[in-house]
């Protein structure tokens, strides 16, 4: 690709023949002339912005930091759309791939005037650009990239790959908003972007809105040529038609020729998207049609340094950053930006004040219909609280504490089926394939599984619409949830524990997204993204090892505290009123990990909403230590756990009745931290009140023993802390043998309490013993049989 | 798709015409027939495994699990496979992305002796064939999944998504080799899956071998069908053309049909791959060419039940796991389980004595050509050491601590130039487009990127032939990697900090697939994974805060400890020192986090060597406590922290020169956990002698300060233990506002020593405002100028 054409170079006469008329490019080039020059100012200018004077070393800031390749680009489409926007009243909004394009986006929300709103320090004129400039990438400043900073932005992308997903979780029941999102070739490569191509699977052409996505063929990333970009074109087109999309392609080096093309296809693809959802909303027909998509070809760094010191910059992967590195040291260079800066004609773009001039106006749409101030790109400014039924009334009855059985997932389903019926527009499930096997059924006797591809007779609960997104990719449910959110909806993610890992650095993402927001007052909160694994680290029997795998929960928690939480409900009620509570939050990551076997319930709805309130607590009706100190501490976190813990009660009560133990129970894990350190930590009084500040605590963990120490070790009781839970031992095996394979047991509870409290009688040594030969014994049935022991699959909580 | 004929019922005329003759045919169906039969005796048996007598209830394992559906497939493939290798003596090995089908790949390498010879308890006869049913998923035998104990077996499978990138990692330097790898679709719906079509762009036809991907549409996942089973077929052969293939459709559910297909097919891809192979080698033309791969579409669950209680199984996602659940309660169950048995005729296929009848034998391929034999499967087996240039020779001149400068990662790079040099068969790097950004371009000197597209004038060492893979995908990195270290080779992946996070799951489940080998004694050791993440959480000057995540070490560090292995290298030639240790390795994760920036030299190589060996130590040039107890430790670990110490260090012995202080410096991270937690583990004795059991510990830590807490937690000292870390707070800004934004700059630690030694001098608060003045007064210089201060950026320590 050779680049003969600049846009500052260009003959007047190419401007003349085409699809634009005249009035209409040179507006539109305007706009990208002027987007380009403050993307240019931002990375290089602390002052004299409007080039008053001839540059000088003062004005350009020591450390060049931002990324120039893809903003050209960035700049064309923003313009562009700004065109149809006006042209069509259209309500859109703009997702940014190659989220390093910071000062593309930063710039055109800055001649929309929404970035002066948002920040009123940053005035649209001389002053306000001046600031704007030095301000970016700057100590004090904003980041470099579109982060939540940037109104306009759902979508940071630092990391690369998400963009599309976003793009569509935004359209998600938005039947008037298009979503245009580009595509970088660089983040093509990635695996979560080349998943979400066949996103338009689960988008309703009647319920919901489009998704333009426009790749943007720059042709290289920070040192390599990209994959996509050299590839045939045939090959590309392909791809992109058994995706199911009708690609149109753009392409070129002319600026000149480009607009007219841009705006033709622009035009092409928002009549198609019109057509089409038309047609499918007059005849209601909702399968899959195929929707446009656009494809991009212009020079990386186009309109920049064609080259520098001998060596080809613009077009290759040299324009990535900064391409002219050494104004500061080199007149030659410096000579070259002001060259560069003047080929877009600021004097015509920015009146004498610096404010953009009245013919760029034109191409400003209005109020809400600027996609730098489109509500729905600040979710929580549009966002509706969830109508959320009572959850007594979908209350396990419980008798008396373990008197009753239940599978609590499945509970959870019939309440959540409630939830979808009483608000049809706002919150949607999302599941890797996996809502009915976490035992969430129930929800699709309201609505169905969308699918707009080839449904036949037999398939289940699968419709065009529908508001159970179920798709094999936790990185499609995490992306879709994530831009259903922050465009002010809500949502649940249900997942096996395992496997929600595949989503791990998505989540860092989410966090600091959220972390940041928490200091923007004029994004609004949004919905907190809730998960609920329910398929566990203890309950894989039929899938052993690759299955088992505990440690999203030590993940999170090292987000910042402000934006995480996380819940161990042990039974049915309280995984209700921990999903209640999750529901209705704000600008959280809630971990809810819950069984979806059947097992005993322990708490009343209204223990359980006394339990939940408080995070943890004594269980009176299991503990003997009633009106004094106890002897020892039986803590547990999570279902498997607080089984376990309660058989080691009975067998302690029973057999050495002297004993005086306490049963603690913690559903909000983050109450173990000292309130120093979480919102919900628990005030070292109340911590000690509980725990002791000297007894043994023997402590049976859902995961990773470890979390419990580092989330503890500020205690005062902490060297008396002894902790059980899942150290990387399992198989394909029942239930019990996992226990008994990472010594989380009942068994090995007692020998823990008894190895820990000083002073026990002779009778304790007794049934040390007789705890080892359980062990074996339990061990050698399963093995006979392929099944626990009786003993074990019968046990109850004493009535 | 409605299924019609099954294979115990077609008319022998069916094989009559067709592609294959009739023995071919008899021989290939017999196998296909005894592999299904041996799959569902696994699933269902415990006894009876001939079906001597028939099924009781007894015989019927108490709990079913395993997977049925994906199963029939995977046979079919196996046996045709065989057919292929054995008439063209191929070097073959099979890659079962549906790892669930666990139980098939053991029934194909129970019938090709294979499994007998490394677990010779299970003989191959009527003995060994009942132990083989009743271990599947049994507690005490074998996990349901292809997992390590798996001969054969290079992928586990249990996490969807790798099965085709592993196959390309394995397929790297092994020029003679073709790499069977089904992919299903429902695993076909991940991100990472999908990303990996374009693999072929990195796969040389001339010095690699072959990649056959072939992609099972059995239509249905667990509950759903499968995206890529519903959109149109011209849109899935388009994608696939679009990926670069040639794909061959076979698709039926009558088994006569299909095997006649399936073995022309897979002829016409063996034969496409021979010439596309023969012609790039004959020509030296390395451009990519259009590789095959096949789309089979059979039912999920061919052959077993149809119809259960009246509703469909067979071709439905109700045959994803045990199509006959109650055969245990319901007699017609056990019938139909019966009857499913006996149509596969096992007693033509297994001799009186249970061995599998002589007839099958022509399609046993012979020794190491058997795929479940295959040395590339068990990787140890031929790997053979890197020959390693020698470090010293790479040393960076230290003429004192801090007397020189240099950027370590770049050092690192001309030592692995060598080491690329003199290993051309056996070692790669891999990188996310970062490798030059990584500062190891020197690697660049003495091999090239390889990329088969194409390829254009102002490329940088780009050619369809290298050992550099760049491509914008940590997962296609990670997954490359781990297939060529499981064929016995070597590597190292680079990447940013930040960004290897979204390989989290991956590394979960190699590190799984490490710790259960261990256990297995033919499985011989592999090369270790090592990471090399040198774009760190403290120099993202240009990108800010979402590329500062330091926790890839706190996921690491959940696995087993067998497994891990994670260094801190203060300065070049430690790294040098690590990165040597590292690759000689074996069956690790190691993770080495070192900077890319210009930074001082701390050590020389000979008290590198001595430092790394140890994991940590004391540094006596820093200290001021020669021969007495100090009165602080100021631990350090992390290139950023050590300086940060260093100069807090220079700052107290000037200032408060009574004070007896002691510093520390922490190369192997795993030093600080107990011996009893962790190999590396220092006893409690050194270490206390090391830092004490009373004084003051101040400890700069390169990533998140718990878990320092987490490792040192049962330490006498921990009590006393003060850390600093990253904290997640960040932005785009200078680097050493970024410490001072997590309170980890030197000023910051000089206040937590003064406040934390008691008895200190008057003089010692005089010092502590002038800390606090002086953190004002850098940050205020930084905000003015866009620059650390000159003090700061100046820096060294005293010689």
């Amino acid at each position: 690709m050779t680049v003969t054409v600049r846009a500052g170079e260009r003959s007047d006469s190419a401007s003349r023949s085409g699809y634009l008329n005249d009035e209409e490019y040179a507006t539109v080039d305007a706009w990208w002339r002027a987007a380009n020059y403050l993307t240019v100012g931002q990375i290089y200018l602390m002052a004299n912005p409007l080039l008053r004077e001839s540059l000088t070393t003062q004005d350009i800031k020591p450390r060049l930091l931002g990324h120039w390749g893809t903003s050209p680009g960035l700049n064309l489409l923003w313009a562009h759309l700004n065109r149809a926007i006006v042209a069509r009243d259209l309500n859109a909004i703009f997702v940014t791939g190659p989220g390093h394009g910071g000062p593309a986006i930063v710039a055109n929300t800055w001649l929309e005037g929404t970035y002066s709103e948002v920040y009123p320090s940053i005035s649209r004129d001389e002053a306000g650009m001046a600031k704007l400039f030095r301000q970016f990438s700057f100590p004090g400043g904003i980041p470099s990239h579109v982060a939540p900073e940037v109104p306009g932005s759902i979508h940071e992308g630092g990391e690369l790959g998400y963009s599309l997903m976003h793009a569509y979780g935004a359209a998600f029941d938005n039947p008037d908003l298009v979503v245009a999102c580009v595509v970088g070739d660089g983040e093509a490569e990635t695996g979560p972007l080349s998943g979400s191509w066949l996103s338009n699977v689960f988008l309703s052409p009647i319920t919901d809105g489009a998704v333009l996505p426009i790749l943007h063929l720059n042709g290289y990333k920070i040192a390599n040529p990209t994959v996509l970009s050299r590839i045939p074109d045939t090959d590309l087109m392909s791809m992109m038609h058994g995706f199911g999309y009708r690609p149109i392609e753009v392409s070129g080096d002319d600026p000149a020729r480009v607009h007219h093309e841009m705006a033709q296809a622009l035009d092409a693809a928002l009549d198609d998207i019109a057509a089409i959802q038309q047609h499918a909303r007059a005849t209601g027909d909702g399968s899959r049609p195929r929707w446009p998509m656009i494809v991009l070809r212009t020079p990386k760094g186009w309109t920049g340094p064609r080259e520098v010191d001998g060596v080809p910059v613009e077009g290759t992967f040299r324009a990535h950053q900064v391409p002219l590195a050494a104004v500061r040291e080199n007149p030659a260079h410096l000579g070259m930006l002001e060259q560069w800066m003047r080929s877009y004609r600021p004097e015509e773009l920015f009146g004498s004040f610096g404010v953009p001039d009245k013919s760029l106006d034109v191409l400003k749409p209005s109020g809400e219909r600027r996609m730098s101030a489109n509500p729905h790109t600040n979710g929580g400014q549009i966002l509706r609280d969830l109508v959320l039924p009572d959850i007594e009334e979908h209350a396990a009855v419980v008798p008396q504490p373990g008197g009753s059985q239940i599978e609590a997932a499945r509970q959870a389903g019939q309440w959540l089926r409630e939830v979808m019926r009483a608000n049809p527009d706002r919150f949607r499930l999302f599941a890797p394939d996996e809502a009915n096997s976490n035992r969430l059924g129930a929800v699709l006797e309201v609505t169905d599984r969308v699918f707009t591809a080839d449904i036949v007779p037999g398939d289940d609960h699968l419709a065009p619409q529908g508001r159970v997104v179920e798709v094999l990719s936790e990185h499609l449910c995490q992306g879709f949830l994530e831009g259903y959110l922050l465009t002010g909806r809500h949502g649940l993610l249900t997942s096996y524990e395992a496997f929600i890992h595949v989503v791990d650095s998505m989540v860092n993402q989410h966090a600091k997204w959220l972390k940041v927001t928490n200091g923007i007052p004029w994004r609004r909160p949004i919905a907190s993204l809730t998960y609920l694994l329910s398929s566990h680290v203890w309950r894989q029997d039929h899938n052993g090892f690759s299955h088992q795998d505990p440690g999203f929960i030590d993940h999170v928690v090292n987000k910042k505290a402000a934006v995480v939480r996380v819940y161990l409900p042990p039974d049915a009620n309280t995984l209700l009123s921990t999903l209640d509570h999750c529901l209705r939050s704000r600008q959280y990551l809630n971990v809810i990990v819950a069984g979806k076997q059947a097992a005993p319930n322990w708490l009343t709805m209204e223990q359980a909403k006394l339990h939940c309130r408080r995070g943890l607590g004594i269980w009176p009706w299991a503990s003997n230590d009633a009106g004094s100190e106890p002897d020892v501490v039986l803590a547990c976190a999570g279902d498997v756990p607080t089984m376990e813990v309660l058989a080691a009660t009975e067998i302690l009560r029973e057999r050495l009745p002297q004993l005086k133990i306490r049963v603690v129970n913690v559903v909000d894990l983050m109450r173990l931290q000292p309130d120093s350190e979480h919102p919900h930590g628990l005030p070292d009084d109340q911590f000690d009140a509980i725990f002791t500040r000297d007894k043994p605590v023997v402590f049976a963990y859902h995961g990773y023993p470890w979390l419990i120490h580092r989330l503890t070790y500020r205690r005062a009781n902490h060297s008396n802390l002894h902790v059980r839970g899942y150290k990387e031992e399992g198989t394909t095996t029942t239930p019990f043998d996992m226990v008994m394979l990472n010594d989380l047991d009942r068994f090995h509870l007692v020998i823990d309490v008894i190895d820990r409290v000083p002073g026990l009688s002779v009778s304790a040594a007794t049934l040390r013993q007789e705890m080892v030969d359980a062990r074996q014994r339990c061990r050698d049935h399963t093995r006979a049989t392929g099944e626990d022991a009786p003993e074990i699959r019968n046990w109850k909580w004493p009535s």
